[in-house]
């Protein structure tokens, strides 16, 4: 099978494009800036949801579900809010439709106008606030850990599958507290939830920080983000953890009484990771041969391929370490459609990422062996059948270390300092990555930076060494070093 | 605590309600039709769909996820269908919001009007089918097994939480097929899926048999339908399976070249089950002290209650107690809360319909017992201690055998026949359930009998037996009896 798809250091962004299309993540649609995802994407934002969800139980959340709709005056209830989400609001005016007079076809019926337009959730902080007035009258019932698995709609103008969709998928999780405190902490432990998601489960490395007052999400007090490195370089913002203050507390008027029956407004969260993260784990990790998925997120993490046409002997033997692997916990697939050749179905495979190959042909079966390949490295292994779950076992282990060992090395080195603003023009052309610059702290200043070079403020990270230092674009004094990079 | 429901026999609509919001299963919300899923109730939904899905895939099909809006004129492409789902569309004339120039607020900004209006999906036949010309070229691209897991809406003039609302949560199965053969299979295969899951998990048997042309799906050639009866008399259409034939791939020119090479129209089948399933499961099995769930779709299976404040010989039992039952996949929540009294918890739980109790005394303890009581039928018992989680794990099997018999007599108990008009009138009156009776085929009669009675023909049955007879309405001659009933 010839090579498909364009080369990464070519053109990454094709790349990108060509992977999710070949690897069958993901299609264009009809509809303007929506996606179709496909099985194998689907599959892995699965994978991801499933793991998400057990994780947010245990952290003590509950699931929910809220409508679709907001009325438009909601939206206008939080100042921030609504300035930072009206101008990307699909908006619901009519209720029916009817035949056109003219015999034509359908036409919206203009005396189904709603009284008050709704909007598509773009996010759902306004909608629950609302309920959370009925829900939260003592201390008693605080706090509420409420996770929502939704869809919401942005009207983006520039759209990419996964990365950035007029409809996506997502969760987002909304919090309430009796304490400033209480609500600040649950922030920072799902912000560190993500984090640890990210690593132990996309094989992807962030860097946690705190977004500046300009990035921030629309009414939200303090921004938490997660932020990864793609292999050309640009950042992506990869989940985001709000304290809200009390601002929808207040927009909403949800207050309680306390244990001394003092009546206080309720402190607030919200938090979502979305369907980007499949787009961000394609780009940390797939190479000029397709996909390659951590086999964590990996929905079948094996695929056995006979190298004949499939015989009782073969089939037997699949049948034995198919139990094998189930009893282990590994996902397979036997690939013994007859209408695809061998060579075909390697390629296939290659294309779509599966970790681990497994090969059964005649003559490795009368040595009592089979051929395993992995697909992170492309090496192959003649393997003895006894005892091949357990080595492949072992191989898909090793396989989500070494991912997510490359991935960290990459990233460690390409974050470097700039002192001046040739230095950081100069990186940002030369390497891309990560600058660790001085800023003197205006939301100016991080404009004119950004106009300058396309580069954006990725986050003050959480860690931050303070150190004296100028302002890498005016000189003016400044006291920590903050994160830039050009970001998707 | 006082009852706080009312009684079944008094009020069935209202005692539904109360059940719905006072074991927190739903709420209403701002947006009219549109309800709240809180925990509880979106727990059980989850159990639902975690199960059919397992189903789903074992038999073959996979997840995928298509856009939330549909273009206007797609609707347009299939004349029933359209004809069908025109009258309840929630219709996005808009993508932008801006501040109103008199400074009162946001408002729809004109100038961002869509050039074609998009519907935010009641079904999603039409953009599907439109995907799958692309993905379907040849007979080795069939079968396609494809389900999605969705939000959709249809605007109901009348809603119920649960069983009839604006948006509501559901799959929806699409399959293309070589062959009308195939494809009527795979129709019947899943309404037979359906009845199974609702007999083994829902504990709710249900009546298997075709739609009328009147009651066929907009844009199918057959509808099965599977018919569950209500503790009131009514039936509740609790899911249905269709065979599409070659209307959709007619309408969106999906072919595929034969093996032997000749281009065919493709076949299809749609079938969904909705977040209803929540509502029917309400009304098979609760009763005046709330709602019963059965222990196959509890989130929580157990609750355990401290009757003492917990002290550490409670704790010590409860966490040895808790190991036994998650190890046997027993779901449970030790409900320690200090700020309750075990009064208040006994009631809530009852509620709730936590399928089985199990109370924790002082004195009880000295003896080496425990206190469990089954939601079902409220017995109580003493049972030692040691063994007691085995004692349980065969109580719920009970507990979910017990539902489903009662169901299935009460059931079997309001099937009945009725040979005149009168007779069915009285019948209807005197008993609801459902009327077997003769019918002369034609949509005529079948709407004239609804609107003397208001009950539907809910079915044919699959395994009907032919036999001659007269028109209940008419006096036509007739081949078979069909299953009447008031319906939800």
């Amino acid at each position: 099978m010839a090579k498909q798809i364009m080369s990464k250091s070519e053109n990454y962004s094709q790349w990108y494009n060509d992977i999710v299309k070949k690897a069958g993540l993901a299609d264009n649609s009809a509809v303007r800036g929506c996606m179709v995802i496909k099985p194998l994407g689907y599959g892995i934002w699965e994978k991801m949801r499933d793991q998400l969800d057990k994780m947010f139980k245990e952290t003590g959340h509950e699931n929910a579900y809220f409508p679709l709709f907001i009325p438009k005056s909601f939206l206008s209830k939080e100042a921030d809010h609504v300035e930072g989400f009206a101008k990307e609001c699909a908006v619901i005016t009519h209720h029916r439709l009817m035949n056109n007079p003219d015999g034509s076809g359908v036409v919206v019926d203009p005396d189904a106008k709603l009284t008050e337009e709704l909007i598509v959730r773009p996010t759902s902080e306004t909608i629950i606030w609302n309920t959370y007035r009925d829900w939260i009258k003592s201390y008693r019932d605080l706090p509420l850990l409420i996770n929502q698995w939704a869809n919401v709609v942005r009207w983006e103008m520039r759209t990419r599958p996964f990365l950035r969709t007029t409809e996506f998928l997502w969760q987002e999780g909304h919090t309430a507290h009796a304490s400033e405190q209480e609500a600040i902490k649950e922030a920072q432990m799902i912000h560190e939830l993500y984090a640890s998601f990210c690593r132990d489960y996309i094989a992807m490395p962030v860097i946690k920080g705190a977004k500046t007052a300009h990035e921030r999400f629309a009414g939200a007090i303090e921004t938490y983000t997660i932020e990864a490195l793609m292999q050309d370089g640009k950042a992506l913002q990869a989940g985001t953890s709000h304290f809200l203050g009390q601002n929808f507390a207040k927009a909403f008027d949800v207050k309680y009484l306390t244990k001394e029956n003092k009546e206080e407004f309720v402190w607030a969260t919200s938090w979502g990771v979305t369907t980007r993260m499949v787009g961000a784990m394609v780009m940390t990790h797939s190479d000029d041969d397709g996909l390659i998925i951590p086999p964590k997120l990996a929905p079948n993490q094996v695929v056995i391929i006979p190298i004949p046409k499939p015989n009782t002997e073969i089939d037997e033997l699949v049948e034995k370490l198919g139990k094998e692997m189930k009893d282990k916990g590994i996902s397979f697939k036997y690939d013994n459609n007859d209408n695809k050749r061998p060579g075909f179905k390697f390629a296939d495979h290659e294309m779509k990422g599966t970790p681990v190959r497994l090969g059964i042909g005649m003559r490795d079966l009368e040595k009592g062996q089979v051929e395993i390949a992995r697909r992170d490295t492309k090496e192959k292994m003649q393997i003895p059948v006894e005892g091949v779950v357990d080595y492949i076992a072992n191989l898909l282990e090793e396989i989500q270390n070494n991912l997510l060992k490359k991935a960290t090395d990459y990233q460690q080195n390409n974050i470097r300092k700039a002192d001046n603003f040739e230095d950081f023009k100069s990186i940002l052309e030369n390497h891309g990555g990560f600058i660790s610059a001085h800023w003197d702290g205006t939301t100016e200043t991080e404009k004119r930076i950004k106009e300058l070079t396309k580069a954006s403020i990725r986050c003050i990270q959480l860690d931050n060494e303070q150190e004296a230092g100028q302002c890498v674009l005016t000189g003016n004094p400044s006291s920590q070093r903050v994160l830039f990079a050009k970001a998707y």
